[in-house]
């Protein structure tokens, strides 16, 4: 069976997520596409030479009959209202994050879902189909390090555009952080603290850079991370979890070693759709399998509640200067 | 448009391919199988669920007309005959290696593609698919270390089971070393000797492992490769190739650094399997785009060919103990 | 010239500087010992074979005609009265950490020394002459990573005795790295936090461990350090300093790397007494040659003092939850 | 009791040696020196400070009553005959390398050491004293990979000046590895030939840059050595023993792990004179301690002679282009 898919938003990620469909991965293919702009989407179907339909509103769409499945790769605000169609139409759905843009969004999204039944939404969280992430969960989850206490982490890019500002580094940054974390250590956040290190003199005026954000979970596990987007050397991802007998490392990319004016090294990457390039390809081919079998999986609306509800928080401690109280209700058992 | 492919030999390489082919890559679907055991064959489509009709001869599977291309994924013996059936049918058909089980084999396939006039076949040598190697092939190309003077190479086994004996050293597994080098450095070998180093214990008394094949090239560079297949400690695969000014090696596959037990350690993998798995994706994944596309790539006749008379030299090398010659025709136009 | 020296206390740490001054090192002799137990500071000089008188005193031992210098190794709350006869006897010394038990009493040593006119201690803080460290510190002060921004560092232990409680992790542990870093950084501290992760089961009832120290400096470096003394699986320590362009680690021991057993490892120390013992030999030999030329450097009373001020406030920090202020008189030319 | 040393032969490495021996080693005193430049021999021990008699001979420094111990450390064809003084004089003496032009140079000195009865001869060859390599033996010794059976080395300079020609690649620079390789293995060479891959263009015209000596030992070790002396990088010493059940590498030099530049690094040395600085200290130390002690260990005069015999084999594998055989006594139990 080859599934059907309709994509609302055709710009960079959507057009990369329809080329995956189309050429990249098994058993899918884009019959439908939908975008602000219809002349944009148009484009992109004759561009890839694909045979889909281009429809003037994602909500015709989302309820067309050879539509099996959805993707939303829009402008954000606009994801609320598009997952809610698509769980209406009862049809599964694949959102970029955020899933909304508000933790409120969010909720109505998990209570639509959860009054449906049955899972429909997985959210576009990449890092937990990451080959390092995933062999980092192994070794956790095998016992290989006893129980996790700390996390230190980074999340650094060479350079941000002007239009980067403090509070993005939690909301565009770290929340990535805070989904895989969650999903590394099967647990949550309870509380968030920002601190705000000497300033880079390679930052922009308006730009708190860095910034560490030092996170508690339900079980005690302390998490410090650095946000550092204009670090200049490369975009690198570092992630060490130390258990009470030892620790584990996300790998660094694999990259040739070289011998050669006086130094031994290995290249940093510098762009970040790069770095988990494999992972999106995993990612998706695994939503097209669920939808193919009917049970769906991958980061669910909770995860994409609860991290919003985390990046508030972290937020709200960017500027109050203390630590934050994260407050979740209780996981239901659905999303178990 | 979707390539229908036929596949001979349903055995377990056959078997992953059929899977892959169905259910992990883009645009292709298996529509026929062969087997020398038409049961085994018909226990595999049922097993996976696929559409595929059983042949009872290869040809016939080669003949069929919705078959757009073939897999030859049989007894070794065999390969030579349903690859010049599929040159007569004009079809594009992927060879697990060898191509033939004498170089005198490979030449007649050469010779029958040639006369057809334009490339059909492809040689399952996998290793110009690894990322790693690719990433390696990159630095040589773009002159990140000068023109290559010596590689340093390594293909260690844990162990090998009583069947291998000393000759399969070259035929099994040098074999992959010979293609890949001469991928990598666009060049082919003119002599082979062959050192044998103190025996290991764990080896078979009618083994002798590990065994030392110095190669030069048409360029004058120099290969040493080490072949221990019961190094008891890992699947490992060196590769350093030493430029006039650094020096760039195979990048080991990434894996989680540990910290525990007094060691600072990675995991260094044990099935051989494991190393290359994303190779066999991109190998097969490629072949279905180029016959989509009409026009064939990868590994060639010519490289079976030439990777046949190096390893013969090889062998021989392995009981004169004198440095051998490898004389090859030049090297045709048609596969340049 | 041969430096004389004078050792007061003879336990461990005072036996390995005697052989050391004995037989490791250029241009010493000690000359003169001293202990509470008077038997064991004799059996020392017996079982070693050196020419070196008992002194009853440690006073008359400083106050020997024939001691150049003395060396401070006796029981910590002793150090103070010791160090500061010697410098009232004009006599260099060299006093292992603690330089006193408290802030105060580092304080009037500082004091003494000032008063004298001249530098005369030297504290047994041996990091800076770990090549590891200096070599760290040679990147930064080259500007080779840019202004440091933050420092993320780690002292670990396998396991600690009974005796080993929660403050040590400040007063025995921490108190290294809050020498390193503001050597490392020519910088010093103005506040503390301090963090409770999850409690590791290796720990006793007693011992929160692990715990992470917050540090602010008066430059606004951030520095995170994990302090866990029950890791289990080695004795690590860790230091990365994250600058404006760059990062630049503290260098991990040399070991051989091995290929055994599925594992690509390099051995991790479990004994701290082998991370350092280098660092020992160039630390004592760089006293002696200091006192041979008249001019004492490396770690001073000052350093000695500014550590148990900032250890203070780490230690309140423990119990308050709060981050506290580290408030130092401003540094005397005398110490520049 | 301090060892009275007298030095022949005061250019660069004698000028090393004395400032070793009289500022940075403990236990001893240069006396005496001499130089056939006796003008030089007077600016060396002013420029230091040193208390030595410069004498007119070498013979006279050798036979002068306050002489303990003599370095010879002068004109390599003047070793012989200064080494060979020293003995008959009873004093124990070390010798730079090489020990002697010739080996029958060498096999005189073995002669007379043992005409006399006791070792009294260290020669100059430090890698064993390189923590590194001392590390790398321990593994082997304590079974830590099996018997070996391979060793893969490689010795890399960047460049060489115009005086540096083809048979040096074994008198010069080979001559390390043979030596440490006997040591390292408790083995000795019985043939050797000499492979010329590519030429670099960045050596010289009259010099062969890279080759690669093949060896192999007694007990069947094979060993490929890459010498690489234009090789532009940096100063590279490689080393990995290949045995039963792992491999077990030469540490690279302790050094600064940098993120910078899209590169995650590390320097590689470009000075010969610092990769085995430290080195130097202990195996003078040794030597200083071994006169003390009555009892000279360390590389012998067998070692010199062996090293002297193999290296002829090298040479002439170079122009034979052969297997040469490498014929040895056996070792004399006094050597044992």
């Amino acid at each position: 069976m080859t599934v059907r898919l309709g994509v609302i938003g055709t710009g960079a990620i959507g057009q990369d997520h329809i080329r995956r469909c189309s050429f990249a991965l098994a058993g899918s293919q884009v019959v439908a596409v939908n975008d602000i702009n219809a002349d944009a989407a148009r484009k992109v179907v004759e561009g890839l030479g694909i045979q889909a339909e281009v429809y003037a509103s994602g909500h015709e769409l989302i309820n067309a009959d050879n539509v099996d499945a959805v993707l939303v790769t829009s402008w954000g605000p606009s994801h609320e209202e598009f997952v809610l169609a698509a769980i209406a139409a009862g049809k599964p759905v694949f959102c970029e994050k955020p899933l909304a843009v508000t933790a409120e969004g969010c909720r109505k999204i998990v209570e639509a879902e959860m009054a449906h039944g049955k899972r429909l939404v997985q959210v576009g969280f990449m890092r937990p189909y990451d080959p390092g992430y995933r062999a980092l969960k192994k070794v956790i989850d095998e016992n290989g390090i006893g129980a996790p206490l700390m996390i230190h982490a980074a999340h650094r890019n060479p350079s941000v555009g002007e239009s980067y500002n403090t509070d993005m580094a939690i909301t565009d940054t770290l929340i990535h952080e805070l989904n895989v974390f969650t999903w590394l250590l099967d647990d949550h956040f309870v509380s968030a603290q920002v601190l705000y290190p000497r300033k880079t003199t390679n930052a922009l005026p308006h730009l708190k850079d860095p910034q560490i954000v030092l996170l508690e979970t339900a079980k005690g596990t302390r998490i410090d991370v650095e946000i550092f987007v204009n670090c200049q050397y490369g975009y690198d991802i570092q992630c060490e979890v130390v258990g009470e007998t030892g620790i584990a490392k996300l790998p660094e990319p694999a990259s040739v070693q070289m011998r050669s004016a006086a130094k031994l090294s290995n290249t940093i990457l510098t762009d970040w759709k790069q770095r988990f390039i494999d992972a999106y390809d995993v990612e998706l081919q695994d939503f097209i399998h669920a939808v193919r079998d009917g049970q769906i999986g991958g980061p669910s609306a909770w995860d994409g509640y609860t991290a919003a509800v985390s990046g508030d928080a972290c937020v709200l401690a960017q500027t109050s200067g203390k630590v934050e109280p994260i407050e979740l209700p209780e996981k239901p058992a659905f999303y178990a």
